[in-house]
């Protein structure tokens, strides 16, 4: 390269220009039949990454391009929000998640191993533990208080069954923010601005339709989180959503609202043979009652002590685990139903139960009368059974899947839908889960020790990237929008041999990298067909065609890669055009942050 | 935050302001009893980083910020000759590394560990194996060389004993690139456009006194290859420096010179009994004979088979073991002598040696007349000992250490000193090593298959940061150079409680900021002593005090951090002088560049 140039093109968000018969990777057109959902194929067949190990990819200069510039969005939103950037290590000891106890409480995916001293040393898959030891001596007053750290950095986590491409992998690039706060007011404020900046980094990165939901904690701890999620029907999460009100939550978090209407009058209750009849479909056809008529046991294992836990519910719901964990507190297994467990597979009901199970109603049970239950007898049910009368008073609990067109616990009306989605990022209020078992202190105002109140607030680079091009795509490729494109304006030539044409793209190119605008310039000697495939798979948002043809009428044609823009224009006005159709899809992000 | 000023404060290289009472970490004034040189003491006691592990660390914002700025210089160097960025996993197959036979090859610095499935993992410590991985399908045909491909990511090297901080550690941030060409011309060519980014990357984060040297490749396999060496007493290598030519090299890679002048006339071969004397010294003693005089035999047996290596060698002299290593091209361990190995411990000698040892002889024994060496009998040496006559004709081999004083191999002055580094970056021409053993082939003008050629290049961000720091530092601080600096201007508010001064310094913040200044602000109610301490050890080039006294004058002091600017300006005044200062600062950087 020309040395006199070499300072002259600099640019923090990396170097502005390249041609196409340089960049690395390949494209073609054929779908990997690997890929089971499109983006995962566009961005394989658009020379984006490459398949290392189940769930582990390297990345090509346009997906490296991407993610840097989501990571300058994500790192100026956490700036703007007093984030101070830090750098946690990826290995991390095992004595220090000791100290969490998530060492032993979490499972496979926490990658395990020992160094050469034979150390225990884990992957960090989330730094709560790292974020802690860093600030420990230094929070030890209210004065510090409050503050975020921040981080971007490259994390593991040992997924048994990684899918779709950079959307669910093993290695992954996370920002991952903690906050330490003096009060649940103060944590509740943060939260909030938290937030909203996270609305902004996915409308900046142009998916405004990211939607906040109150999820629940799982591992992390805490009581309120909430899930941004991207709604596509190849996402993996279910998300509750009412179409009369604002109400949106995981199917983790979604309260489960059933009303029952009591039939006139209590049957009696009545043994009734059931032979062979186990499952709630055999029974209910059996007896000719509605299955929603009839109460299920599901039976489940504390994975602490494998201690039974039986869960009553109507016999059309299922069990929501995650609910039924967190309400118990422990993790769970399915049963292994011994002989001497005391519970009769297939026909278990409330009345007369062995007390060796933890017993739990579902809300669902609320209110009905004349149930179908098991009796505790092989081949036996009871009818008529109504739970005041024949068992006693219980205390229900919400433990069942919401369903689609069930009640809103919001407004009240029957307006539930169940959409999927793929969670983009996420905001925990920890409160002092960490705190306690790290034993993170300070003074107070009256000298008193107390400990630090966190949230905790993630969002995965690549699977954002990634989940954009899921939902900014067409047949031919990504559509990028251009706070994110790898490149702005992709620049086509469409005949390399014609002088005057050459001469004019080579100009362009130049004059359009002096401008401010990130090019890509494809002056190889290949068909307009091939060199458009090209462009549309790595779709930049703004297309230059120089061919002789137009130019012979002074034009140069311009196109949007959403095909949205299509217009010819003096080829001297090029530039201007360019600027302008950039400050506009520039506008279209901005008025939605 | 005040929500109109949200956007406009966006610096791509992060936020531009800081309050010095929001920085996380503390700052300190004993020096930590496990820090062993002066850098590593002043960062952790500057509150750059914390402990974790044994070489693992997290950083604070102010090390955050310096890294991130030496990447921005590196990513746009790389940039300037061409290279793209990519991304390869930390996390590697083991299956990827068994291809290059570094699986196996590498010692237990490469951490090997199974995932959950059972399958062998490395973390990544260098990425040749997935860099050729990455390209292979790519780089098929001529046409599509050469390119480069480079990442800035994290690597974890599971060293035996991490020290000095960030300049020895087991997890750091690196910069690896790899280029391929189709012929040794084109590496070279493109190895010296490297070797001169890589100065000019030095230069820019203020350390234009790095110089290359060329270097033994190791593990990395190849032949031309340099470091970047930064010279302090500190380093842990030493590197032979000629005071009278432009000669350099470390000391693997520095060929050893002896000039022996014979005596007159050859003594006649005698045996001598020796009781007890075994090493050069107690021989040398007893025969009263200087030990320049004797030939001392140093015993290694290779790794791989156990079989034993005799070394002979003037006895002044010591054997440089890499150099040794290479010779033989295997690994080596100094020998256990067993009883019927056939070599007589102290007493061995190159007349008589058991056959079951392969005998080298070192070139400082050439010329060597009339030597006292071992009879290969317990208690007795030989003197008179003439190589040719005695023993034959040998073919000398060079794996000597060089020493000071020595003869330098460039302009035969014996002008050798031996200096200490820190080895900030290396360079190799790797030639087909992995292309030959990955089997990355591309198809030249002539249709026939060719393995690519490579090179690669590395540089270590947080080493370099903190080798900076230990040539750039007074007692009482680093001094960090302009263009990497965590902040560019220390903002000293004297006395908060003086309302004038307060309003006149945080006004002067809002207004450095909107100047593009990188400010941290102390308006702390501390004494001036503390806060310059602080200061100090933040390291800011230019420091602008503010204080009522001053003020009264109208004045406002200014004062660069490396002493060498002290002066006090007309207060309207201070942000102009403060930018002259900053482009001074600049310039003093540029020239080197």
């Amino acid at each position: 390269m020309d040395k006199s140039t070499l300072f002259s093109y600099y640019n923090r968000n990396g170097d502005t220009k390249m041609r196409i018969k340089n960049l690395i990777g390949d494209r073609f057109k054929e779908r990997p039949s690997d890929c089971v959902i499109d983006s995962h194929a566009l961005m394989v067949r658009g020379g984006y990454m490459k398949y290392v190990a189940n769930g582990i990819y390297s990345l090509y200069p346009p997906a490296k391009r991407i993610t840097k510039k989501i990571e300058n969005i994500i790192r100026e939103e956490m700036d703007a929000i007093d984030g101070q950037e830090v750098m946690f290590p990826v290995v991390l000891p095992g004595s220090l998640w000791d100290k969490s106890g998530r060492y032993d409480s979490v499972g496979e995916e926490l990658l395990r191993f020992k160094d050469r001293t034979g150390s225990r040393m884990v992957l960090g898959m989330t730094h709560e533990e790292a974020a802690v030891h860093l600030v420990k001596e230094y929070a030890n007053s209210y004065a510090k208080y409050p503050f975020m750290i921040y981080q971007i950095q490259t994390k593991f986590r040992d997924e048994a069954r990684p899918r779709a491409g950079l959307i669910r992998v093993r290695e992954f690039t996370m920002k991952d923010a903690y906050s330490f706060h003096t009060s649940q007011e103060d944590l509740e404020d943060y939260y909030d601005k938290c937030y909203k900046a996270y609305h902004r980094i996915f409308a900046r990165c142009g998916v405004p339709e990211v939607v906040a939901v109150a999820s629940d904690s799982g591992m992390m701890g805490g009581n309120v989180s909430h899930e941004y999620m991207l709604l596509t029907p190849v996402g993996e999460d279910s998300i509750a959503i009412c179409k009369e009100c604002d109400y949106r939550a995981n199917m983790e978090a979604a309260e489960s609202i059933i009303e029952n209407e009591p039939k006139i009058g209590m049957a009696e209750l009545t043994e009734v043979e059931t032979k062979g009849a186990t499952s709630i479909e055999e029974v209910s056809a059996f007896l000719k009652v509605p299955t929603d008529h009839t109460c299920k046991a599901v039976v489940y294992q504390k994975n602490s002590d494998d201690s039974y836990v039986v869960v009553f519910i109507r016999g059309d719901l299922d069990i929501n685990e995650a609910k039924l964990t967190k309400l118990i507190g422990d993790n769970i297994h399915p049963a292994v139903i011994t002989e001497d467990c005391g519970l009769v597979a297939g026909f278990i009901g409330p009345k007369g139960i062995t007390e060796n199970a933890k017993v739990l109603f579902d809300a669902s049970l609320k209110g009905m009368d004349n149930l179908v239950v098991g009796a505790n007898k092989v081949d036996y049910h009871m009818t008529g059974f109504n739970m005041e009368r024949d068992y006693g008073s219980v205390e229900y609990v919400d433990v069942a899947k919401i369903i689609e067109g069930g009640i809103c616990p919001c407004c009240g009306k029957k307006s539930i839908t169940i959409s999927r989605g793929i969670e983009v990022g996420n905001i925990f209020q920890l409160g002092t889960k960490y705190s306690k078992s790290m034993d993170l202190t300070y003074l107070d105002e009256k000298g008193e020790s107390q400990h630090a109140i966190m949230g905790c607030y993630g969002i995965g680079v690549g699977r954002l990237a990634a989940s954009v091009c899921e939902v900014r795509r067409d047949d031919f490729g990504p559509i990028w929008p251009i706070t994110i494109a790898p490149w702005e304006v992709h620049l086509c030539l469409l005949r390399v041999d014609d002088e005057e044409a050459k001469a004019f793209a080579d100009d362009l190119y130049e004059k359009m990298q002096n401008s401010g605008l990130e090019v890509i310039y494809d002056d190889r000697n290949v068909r307009p067909g091939a060199m458009f495939a090209d462009a549309d798979l790595l779709g930049a948002p703004i297309r230059v065609i120089v061919g002789p043809k137009n130019l012979k009428e002074n034009l140069v044609e311009i196109v949007t890669r959403d095909k949205s823009i299509s217009l010819k224009v003096n080829k001297e006005e090029t530039i201007a055009k360019v600027m302008e159709i950039k400050a506009q899809l520039m506008e279209e992000i901005n008025k939605n942050v």
